[in-house]
């Protein structure tokens, strides 16, 4: 039997589908399980979007640019135009998600062995595509006890070395719900033009920012045009993970050229995807309002009653839709197999992301755990209920 | 300025697209190009499928599965089982397109430096996909002399080193049309056993078999359940190349496990091409018999007249939509920029794919060219009736 390679060895698991089969175990035993490990959220689409591909009259389901569709493109561009940010169409590559973007970023810009640098938590897939490509994954705690601040400067500047190539970030960030400031871009953008690296900026939740926050885009930062790889996605903003759209987006005219031609090699984005999030582009402010009410509730609600629990501590996040929750436990991984297998309070149960998933450094986030607000107030108040029994009677509580 | 990687250097420009925009430029000057360079079919996709999508109810479109729909893959499995070849849901991946397919394929079975074998002229993306992975493609040459049989099972075995991991094939062929036979598979399953290499097959083209032939699938063979790697597509099969949902599939079970950890790291395949994938399984049979007579007419229409031609040679394809064809010149490439650049015949002109893109070895293809038969025969009687016009005023001539 031929053997599997080195990389489909050492591919993790996904932290969080590793859970799933317990969950679906325990709802086959009859118990409600509140979702609170995925970001997939319970808002729904873009209305105008879902009518764009009832209506959509095409006959033959075809190839498109390798790029994405030119409408599709320059409607983006508008769109970042409206938020003040010089982006045109040409500067844009449609990807298949966020997800094939973070793919061709580190494959058009990285040789395998080289370093990039990435403040932990961080999102476990950067993890699986630096695999993909080879890349060497330095990363650079960022503390729970200072709210997931950006690790200062100087931290990166030590961890920099020949083999590095570039800093990635996402902001606002999954998982710690931290929202990074124009300062604190701008320091990362004087180390990226110092070492001549490349900064990746992952914006996805680039509209979820709260108490009257601003996200600012790396695609504003001055003087580092050709460092700058910005990564997007219309999967949280409108809604519509199922339709894998993206874009990698870069001043870079030799990278977004490069990265074409990996999308040439899979030859076009998805074609009704592409329909609906062109029509979502259209989406009325009302929705986008509505949206932020909701997911504010939601976290003022969640954050707030898990700091109530003796021994729980959860930063406010400024933007996205998550928190990372440190718990009273041994262990985040145990705890969250626990909570599915033995755990039920009123016959219902929780299902979190343990927080060792999203660190990269062997024994950070053993205590600590990614909630999304995804689900209606009325849901996380029973979630955060059941939480809160589980933490009297885990079996191996344990206070920091 | 950083650098751009290595890999992404080497990634070739697709061998296609870039006459894409003289063509274009030939359109602004008011000629007519008939397009035989690319793959997409102008066959409408089955009605069946354009009616799931726009009775699609879903308000949230959201992540699926990674591995692809259950209800999909259970359906896509029963669509081997009626053609007799033994297929579970779990044996399949469903992938973005057959792409994605060979890219997992690749970083799941192969470590950098690792080499592959594949009979040229191929399909010009394997190379893409071989970068990508790193993996060292070593060609082995099918000659038009011999109507691209596979090549004798001894010039494979001589290309085997301690370094080989496996043999990709695409069957019916693209870019050649020929369809290999069960005993030309089981030869080659004989040496896979052997060596314990991979049998990678892509069998997109499967539905596309002429004269009363039938493709045998690899996964038919016997003994060698844990080497043979499927590769399909629905792009072709439904003319729904755009929808890009594809498939990896294979009964050995790790490879699956290890293909799904990728899957896991991009989410899910499309939400909406997978549910007008599904819906297409239940084309009637009418819409294939359609098909099926009308590419058999146009291949005959179109290999008949090439081969009226002084100085042309087109074997006779047995299946997928494709023909290489030998022409009376100097060079496949210049002649295809010529022909859009300075040549008109009643103000029309043709767009073909140049032979040398799909070969490795350097110099071969050379006077050979790619044409699909994707057109409708009217519009293929004017486009040859340009070539037969090109070829005798084209000024670099040359007779084999």
């Amino acid at each position: 039997m031929p053997k599997i390679s080195e990389k489909g060895l050492s591919m993790p698991s996904s932290p969080i589908r590793k859970l799933v089969p317990l969950a679906e175990a325990a709802k086959r035993a009859g118990r409600k399980v509140y979702h609170l490990n995925i970001g997939q959220p319970d808002i729904s689409t873009p209305q105008v979007a879902l009518d764009a591909i009832k209506s959509c009259e095409a006959t033959i389901v075809e190839y498109g640019h390798s790029a994405g569709n030119e409408s599709f493109r320059r409607g983006f561009a508008r769109y970042y135009q409206n938020m003040g940010v010089d982006v045109r169409h040409e500067d844009i590559l449609i990807t298949t998600g966020g997800s094939e973007a973070i793919l061709f970023a580190f494959m058009v810009c990285f040789n395998p062995g080289d370093e990039v640098i990435i403040p932990e938590p961080f999102y476990a897939n950067y993890w699986a595509y630096a695999i993909e490509a080879g890349v060497n994954v330095k990363p650079i705690t960022s503390n729970i006890d200072h709210d997931f601040a950006l690790p200062p400067i100087e931290a990166f500047e030590r961890l920099i070395t020949p083999k590095t190539k570039g800093i990635f970030i996402s902001n606002p960030n999954n998982p710690t719900g931290s929202l990074y400031s124009k300062e604190d871009l701008e320091r990362l953008a004087a180390i990226v033009k110092k070492y001549d690296l490349y900064l990746f900026c992952d914006e996805a939740y680039r509209e979820f920012c709260y108490d009257g926050e601003k996200c600012c885009s790396a695609m504003q930062l001055n003087g580092v045009d050709n460092n700058v790889v910005l990564i997007d996605s219309v999967s949280k903003r409108y809604s519509m993970c199922g339709a894998r759209e993206g874009a990698i987006i870069s001043k870079n005219k030799e990278l977004i050229a490069t990265a074409l031609k990996f999308g040439q090699a899979r030859l076009c984005p998805p074609f009704y995807g592409q329909i609906a999030a062109e029509a979502a582009l259209n989406t009325p402010q009302s929705y986008f309002d509505a949206v932020h009410h909701e997911y504010v509730e939601r976290r003022n609600f969640l954050v707030g009653e898990l700091n109530k629990i003796e021994g729980v501590y959860c930063p406010k996040p400024k933007g996205a839709f998550y928190a990372m929750a440190r718990l009273p436990i041994d262990d985040s991984d145990k705890f969250a197999s626990w909570l599915l297998e033995e755990f039920s309070y009123k016959n219902q149960t929780v299902l979190v992301a343990p927080g060792t998933g999203f660190y990269f450094t062997l024994g950070q986030g053993i205590n600590e755990v990614r909630l999304a607000y995804v689900l209606k107030i009325d849901d996380l108040r029973n979630a955060v209920e059941c939480l809160k029994e589980a933490l009297k009677t885990y079996p191996r509580r344990k206070v920091e």
